[in-house]
């Protein structure tokens, strides 16, 4: 059986870590192979619309394996080095995928699973959810993208209390921080993050990629930097078809192209 | 009747929007004439202490009048592209006005709606207030500068989050994520955010202006250009008669000349 | 009797700010020789692990005391300046202070004391703590660093709001701004932050240190940036002996090296 699947359907792509004895922990093939193939994969294909992070089992993910950490053939610090540059070379490509990202959340998200949670846009979880940023545990920071991502989402002060105490901790304090959006119970965790990612399918994926690139650039953006990078963005926008369509349903008054109050009224309903 | 009005009195100026019957959208008349008008006096009238932002007739603004986008005679992509640049470049100039912006929301704020809601320091909303970026609705990125000022505003993720849906949330959430500061009943928003203004028309207008300043460049600057940056401008504030006079009161003991925590309990006992 | 105290025990250093006839405002000893002189000591004893700031007598610190600034000798505006050039050199070696740092916040943190109590990671204040940017009272913007940590701490929005109306607030509004992160009654406030300085103090110094420099860099550096130094960083780590050792641990199912889980929960059960 693979370490991890990636299942396509109706332009949402879910992959799912699948070493549920190891609570999904990343192995080196997963490293090596699974993870930088399906970020190459869910970029180039236009198909795509929509990814979710997923784990088997009950769990998300446990981090990377450190079993091997301590045997005898020891990387030297070179190759070490350019291990982890290769690794966040196809993660960078993740935190900035011009789709959106869902995380679905059960369980254990500790270390490395921490920080693959959060290179999603939207993360769900459920009840039992538990988070660490468990490298101060080992003596080492918090990596795989993670000390970027979070002083974004959390803030620095945040950050820093996390990754000092390496202390674990559950979906309500998560909420309340910010790194999860959404909780719902285990069974109904994954169908959750595909409703609503095929809802997001919907949208207009020029609209989103060109959004997401903006907001991301943000923080580090000066207002000149972010007016042409806006000018830009719109004027890509108005010239898809998704736009045209829209603005002439609007002006005949026809049901909207994309309409996320009315999509979720429907479901509410059903 | 004008599409706008603004109202000077005792060093507040407030802006507001009124073409009720349409929410308040913006038309070409506003975005061509009332809007950079309005910037351009406010920026220079130093009469002008505090700038308050208000709709008429139960709305704040439902964004960019959008009934002429399907029409015959299509600007072409650089015509678009120049107008959007002018529309930015006196938004920028508003986002930085040296001087405290409310903004007065009741009813929807959807769209650049939002974006000029968003472009004040303080946001007052009433109960019914009702906020979404419908950019996304007809395959266009959040702009007016909402891209800017959101991840600052909320952050990254959930500005993601509401781009993406483009979905319409009300007053709690908007508190709840810090786009809402205070809640007033629609009779008593007006009333609340002038009084508020005429508290602030108060204080020093350079330590304010110096102090807007400061803060909104920190989160893209080096600690080294906030080093220069605040010892230039406290040479500044040092400078004033305010300063003079604020200090020579404190050391003789008489009335502060700002006291907003007085102010404040005056206010609860009348 | 000395105007500040600087304790050392068991790798935790705790400052005390001793001047309770004053509420601890600081003086110009402090300004010129006991705050640099801790900044300095702190950087350099390997043997200070945490650092503890506090104030003597029921409150934290009213900031500068302006008693003097009425005077009839007032200094030049360049000696001024470099007076707060002074100042803020040391401030910032404390903002990057390359250890946990942790303010206890009993009583009173106005102004220059609010700036001081948010230079740490982690803020712990009793139930009466107060706050207020008391600067804008006297015309003056928040220095000492406030205007480049507040931003990061609590968003720009909040900060102005909080700086134009120089208002004071307690420890509820404080906590759920993200200024403090925990409440203790007055008499426990000590006690519970030596405590979590002293767990502290058993994780990787490398680590902690490599961290806190990676997390506050990271919202004004770029992606290219961060993996640089997310690289070096950790290569730092896996060469440090407690590295070692924590994977020795876990590889033999030894008790581990830092457990921070494990010391809370034995701490709850005494």
């Amino acid at each position: 059986m693979s370490e991890t699947t990636l299942e396509i359907e109706d332009g949402v792509a879910v992959f799912t870590l699948n070493r549920p004895e190891k609570m999904n922990a990343i192995s080196q093939d997963m490293f090596n192979s699974d993870l930088p193939d399906m970020v190459a994969r869910v970029t180039e294909d236009d198909d795509i619309r929509v990814l979710i992070l997923a784990g088997a089992g009950g769990n998300f993910c446990s981090g990377a394996d450190v079993s091997r950490m301590g045997g005898d053939e020891k990387p030297s610090p070179e190759e070490r080095d350019n291990k982890l540059r290769g690794i966040l070379d196809y993660l960078y490509k993740l935190v900035n995928l011009p789709k959106p990202v869902i995380s679905a959340v059960d369980g254990i998200a500790f270390g490395g699973g921490f920080s693959l949670a959060v290179t999603a846009d939207i993360v769900m979880a459920t009840p039992r959810a538990r988070f660490s940023l468990v490298f101060g545990r080992i003596g080492l920071i918090p990596d795989m993208t993670a000390a970027y991502v979070l002083p974004r989402l959390i803030g620095p002060q945040r950050t820093k209390e996390l990754t000092f105490t390496a202390r674990s901790f559950g979906v309500e304090e998560a909420m309340s921080m910010g790194i999860v959006q959404e909780v719902h119970e285990a069974e109904a965790l994954l169908p959750a993050a595909k409703r609503m990612a095929s809802q997001l399918s919907q949208g207009s994926a020029t609209a989103m990629a060109e959004a997401k690139r903006l907001i991301d650039m943000s923080l580090q953006s000066s207002q000149a930097e972010m007016i042409d990078a806006e000018c830009a963005a719109q004027l890509a926008c108005r010239g898809t078809e998704f736009h045209g369509e829209a603005v002439r349903r609007f002006m005949t008054k026809e049901p909207r192209l994309y309409d996320w109050d009315a999509m979720s009224r429907k479901e509410a309903a059903e």
